[in-house]
């Protein structure tokens, strides 16, 4: 049998899978922003027409999941799986959106890299011969989140600086094992990182450690280098991650600034929107890739992108008990054009 | 590309991956239940050393997981990936265990269904050429699990007849590419299924659909019946879902009362020790298969059996918010010796 694990923690997909059609709904402040064009539903309403928000935030992965279908010409009864999963406690917010779909489930858990590690697993599931067509997706909601992990929200807690904005958003990648791009072409798989960031409100800072070991194990297993990628997106860094992760790759010698972007820095206008050092969330690397780089790629704007999002791997109750923050990041390398046999 | 998808929601290995080795730690009461000699390691002290229940379960998991790599006589870095999920919040047991390990992590969220879902995804890894050796690990605790869906421990509590008693318990399997066997045949992904159950002390009733589902999907996919397995293992159904599922394979024409087990009734003696309904949790199931199942496998005792883990997907917000309780289970024919090419 091939070898697709090309060594390290990368594997080289044989028959590059394609991103078939994607969808991403969004809130009403991520519809302010700067890509609030890109997406295809902003709701005004933060419950999306539900009694809580967290029912309201498997209503946006529903809504966004049909949308993705029905841009694909597919029903849910063509998937041969779903993987899904997001940042309310065991992960309801996908299992609710999802359960009256009758697809075989795979249930994720990666914090706020899961849209990466859906893909991932995704994408080896088709190349691997078990699926022709899987859905990847996941979500996240300000209200929902901000009362799990900090206080209610009527308290109206003063934040930090290095605070982040949890993106209300959600992203739903229709995958296929045949189409016409773009294709995902590489998986690298990330490694929990934990540098003994304790901060809960810097998780830029106990990120950005996992997200520079997967780029680096990415580059180093493909024999490629930063400068062959058009762009090299994190999932949710912020201002803080973004900064340590560029000055990182300075001391490898490489000047990122023109093709690396931060999802949660694209999201928002920060001198405009109040959010403090950026977006995070699982629904805002979706949402970003979804909106904004799945588009550009089908446009001819980028030939090669690099997709690593980044998840901490905290629940509200392990800062209490002293613990640190590990995080991880799975990047997924994602081309318009199917690479050539035996380049890199 | 082979297509492995044989219809359905089943996959046919096409060269069935090894468990290569297993390992078993569990609590003090699952210690004196029926299989107490069975499990690897039976730990007196329900904080496994450490000043916290969770801390606790995230070091009965990391003590299961180097025991299992000792057994495989392989290291940490010889593994592709782990593929790890439990039932905290944020699935911080796993995370907390394998933060070290540096290995490619997938966290997973199947609830009680972690087992099989590791198992399932960790088999097609490597059956589609993606890795060599994988762990697929689990765990739960009684005392995190009670206080962080039910009440304060220091509460007392009282239990209704339908509720299940978490187990403090935790499986690992080495999965590997080549070796002696177990071998992984078939992965059968369930489906969420509700059928509207909103007792949160009747997991069974809410979890016992979604087996029926998944097992009778197994059967149609595989053209097997449960005839061709000599033993056929829910997770954790206990009582009231063994009950259930046991009629409507009555309903099909199947007598399964001398081959269907169910790890919660397998984990306790229900007359001497008070747990109701039988016991439940992500750890039990993974302890039963790596305590009880896999040696029988391995000893002759049975030649096939088919190994599925069910999951209830709430939270402790969900039936607050008057939603019920969805099920899902994953299924995974185990097997002694390879199957015959051609053979069903």
């Amino acid at each position: 049998m091939e070898n697709k694990h090309i060594g390290g923690q990368t594997v080289c997909l044989s028959n590059p899978p394609t991103a078939a059609a994607w969808a991403s709904v969004v809130g009403k402040l991520e519809g302010e922003g700067p890509l609030g064009k890109c997406f295809d539903t902003i709701s005004p309403d933060s419950y999306f027409g539900q009694s809580t928000w967290e029912k309201g935030e498997s209503e946006m992965l529903k809504q966004c999941f049909r949308l993705a279908c029905d841009k694909a010409r597919i029903s849910a009864a063509d998937l041969d799986y779903l993987l899904c999963g997001d940042l309310l406690n065991q992960c309801t917010g996908s299992a609710f959106a999802m359960k009256d779909s009758d697809v075989p489930y795979f249930g994720l858990y990666g914090a706020c890299s899961t849209m990466a590690e859906s893909l991932c697993l995704g994408a080896m599931l088709i190349d691997g011969g078990f699926a022709q067509t899987v859905c990847a997706a996941t979500s996240s909601h300000f209200c929902s989140s901000e009362r799990q992990f900090r206080f209610p929200l009527e308290y109206g807690g003063q934040r930090t600086p290095t605070a982040q904005w949890t993106v209300t958003g959600s992203g739903t990648v229709i995958i296929a094992a045949q189409g016409q791009g773009p294709y995902l072409t590489y998986v690298t798989t990330g490694k929990i990182k934990d540098k003994g960031i304790t901060d809960v409100a810097n998780m830029g800072a106990a990120m950005a450690p996992a997200a520079y070991d997967t780029l680096s194990a990415h580059f180093k297993d493909t024999g490629r280098t930063p400068m062959d990628y058009d762009a090299i997106f994190t999932g949710d860094l912020g201002a803080v991650g973004h900064r340590a992760l560029m000055e990182q790759f300075a001391k490898d010698g490489y000047d990122l600034s023109d093709r690396y972007f931060d999802c949660g820095l694209l999201m928002y206008d920060r001198d405009r929107q109040d959010v403090h050092a950026g977006g995070s969330g699982c629904g805002c690397a979706a949402s970003v890739l979804c909106g904004h780089i799945l588009p550009n790629l089908k446009s001819g704007l980028w030939k090669r992108v690099l997709f690593s999002a980044t998840g901490a791997l905290l629940s509200a109750t392990s800062p209490q008990q002293g613990l640190t923050i590990p995080g991880i990041c799975h990047a997924i390398a994602i081309e318009a054009a199917l690479p050539k046999k035996g380049g890199k």
